[in-house]
């Protein structure tokens, strides 16, 4: 047998699989995260997707990890536990650790929104993690702004992103595309760990897209018993800290889980799109605005633009529910309007094949609709990265 | 005696700081820091500037936090640990929970880059704290943007504010201030605990300055001991996770504190400069350009400005020292480029004697020059915050 260097280094990593396999022991590959601070060591990540933490806590009687099945955290004589996940599906996990009953960050870890609080979350490399990868290519911009909403008499706080063409180009103009994120997350979410910016750029590099504005905004914490949201839980670098004004967020008043969306609907269409549109070059019309959430953001999605498709023509659920017949209550009015239905899951997820079945049935009707589903991920955010990525490429076409 | 209101009020405080001061009690007026993450109740502030800390840890043995002379933690029945700070300055501190040993970020603070890590912060609302509020008025947006840089042949990352007017001002163009964070800081302080943007946008609103736009990049880290920094340590939404690319730290490669900012002043310089210039509407010339920065920041702006004085003619030193009469081998040329040489201490800070000294010669000499001091506060942001308030009002007006 006359193997060349890749087929030996996977040789390798076969046999370090078979006897992992063998005997038990997580394969010996481990490198830090990405999802780690700058220089820190741990987290760190095996090919077969497992976590090993380190956590110093000399005098702790017992640590632990928010992940199931991880295993127990042992001391070792330097003071530093450490312990293992099982293995994790690729892409992006929210998770917290344990220190004698208080559930604390990981110090190791860059700190995300999501679950309800900034806090640790741990990458494992994904096989298609080329299509958001930072690259030497034409960068667009990630805006981070305030404007006052009448509609809740709050200044309040969103993020756009903007193409790399976008200081450069005069007078042009661009379509928008409104993004949300799911619930107990936040507008930090698509920029930050959704990676958008980059999904775009390597994507407009590679000429598979055209250049549109991306719109991400607050769109409630239905989790929340109160409305109140302090401007301070900005992710974002001017974000929020001190100030006098409390920036609020549109969820309801009441009920452990609300998923009224009426305070956030007369935010995006009354407040936050002439905003959008005074503020932006944005080519203003229903052909070139379109809606698209994750998960709850996918719910929202759904409702606000079926009820103002006067505003909306490319219309993208993720992970949220899809778009069946009895939903269309004017069928000539949605086939004028609908340029685009897409809907996605992942293939983990439960509702992949409902939704499935409503996109065939949508495109029976005549309707422009799409179905994807990302291969090997769950109700997170590889298969948003993922539905992005191929929402993208099919938006303001027409 | 007849009180109105405010009157009756204020003797309430009095009462209760006086009774404070008689029993050794914090004041019980506790509310909220606006550096909690939102809706979270604890850490709270009290009108004397003391923390109160509350830390869930049901099984621990000690909790504690790192500000010095902080009370022991007690625990109560429902197993959290309650704790509190000596009095603080007014203004922002960065702290650390000790949890048996561990040291963890405060899970119900937000988290601010500093000291070299991404961690927990407190807010202690200062008495002229509306010179940083948000408000309702036309807010810049603060842009997260990644270029490429050949001086360090890595993908940099940095935040550029631009005031409220500029996407809709046509071909008008502004002058750049370039502003630097300290040591074990990044690019993100500025516009994070600094309020670079709110401070803009008041002073704009009020007719204080004049528009220009704000640069901020990272300096590099002179404790570190390796050059090496990924691009994930982004805080910004789009930040850096999940690349394949690392970005690099300007900072040296060896020893523990470097303070040799070549690699920097090459990337600022021959890089980020020629960017800044050729992707935003710049008046590209020496005195349409200024640099500051505090603490390390201001060591870099002293040494790259001196360095570089055909590029820039507003210099602002921010508890980092300040231009002697020494540190200028031609009086000639710096009498004629350098514009303004502002310079700035808290009062609490050492060396702010010999800074007024050296602002007071370089008068004498005939050079613009101010020296501001920030009334009760030592090496921390509400210095630095004041200082580029007073300095923004200076800045670009010859």
């Amino acid at each position: 047998m006359n193997l060349k260097f890749p087929e030996i280094a996977s040789a390798a990593v076969f046999s370090i699989h078979l006897l992992s396999a063998q005997t038990n022991e997580p394969a010996n590959d481990w490198k830090p995260a990405p999802s780690n601070q700058g220089g820190k060591e741990y987290p760190q990540v095996n090919s077969e997707g497992r976590v090993k933490f380190r956590v110093v806590a000399p005098k702790a009687q017992s640590v632990g990890v928010s992940f199931r099945d991880s295993s127990a955290f042992t001391k070792g004589e330097d003071g530093a536990w450490i312990g293992y996940s099982r293995p994790l599906d690729q892409g992006f996990h929210y998770y917290t650790i344990n220190i004698d009953g208080a559930e604390v960050p990981d110090p190791n870890s860059l700190f995300f929104y999501g679950a309800g609080r900034w806090g640790s979350a741990v990458e494992i490399p994904a096989v298609d993690r080329d299509f958001y990868a930072l690259k030497n290519v034409p960068h667009g911009h990630l805006r981070e702004l305030w404007y006052f909403s009448k509609s809740s008499n709050a200044n309040r706080h969103a993020f756009v992103y903007t193409p790399p063409d976008y200081d450069k180009s005069g007078h042009k103009r661009y379509p928008a595309l409104y993004l949300q994120h799911g619930a107990g997350e936040d507008e930090t979410g698509w920029g930050r760990q959704g990676h958008a910016g980059w999904i775009m750029d390597n994507l407009l590099a590679e000429g598979r897209t055209r250049p549109f504005i991306i719109v991400m905004e607050f769109g409630g914490n239905p989790f929340a018993g109160a409305q109140r949201r302090t401007n301070t839980a900005s992710a974002g670098a001017s974000g929020g800290l001190g100030s006098t004004n409390n920036a609020t967020g549109p969820g309801g008043r009441s009920g452990r889980f609300n998923f009224n969306f009426t305070a956030f609907e007369h935010v995006l269409v009354d407040d936050l799109i002439p905003y959008i549109d005074a503020n932006f070059r944005t080519i203003a019309d229903q052909p070139h605005r379109g809606m698209a959430g994750l998960s709850m953001g996918g719910m929202q999605t759904r409702t606000i633009t079926l009820a103002h498709l006067d505003r909306f023509s490319h219309i993208g659920v993720f992970s949220g529910g899809s778009i069946g017949l009895t939903n269309i209550t004017d069928m000539a009015t949605f086939k004028k309007k609908a340029k685009l239905v897409f809907v996605s899951y992942g293939s983990k997820e439960n509702g992949a094949a409902a939704a499935k079945a409503n996109v065939e049935a949508l495109k029976q009707a005549g309707i422009n609709s799409v179905y994807y589903e990302s291969p090997d991920t769950a109700h997170e955010w590889q298969s948003w990265r993922r539905s992005l990525h191929e929402f993208a490429t099919l938006l303001f076409r027409n």
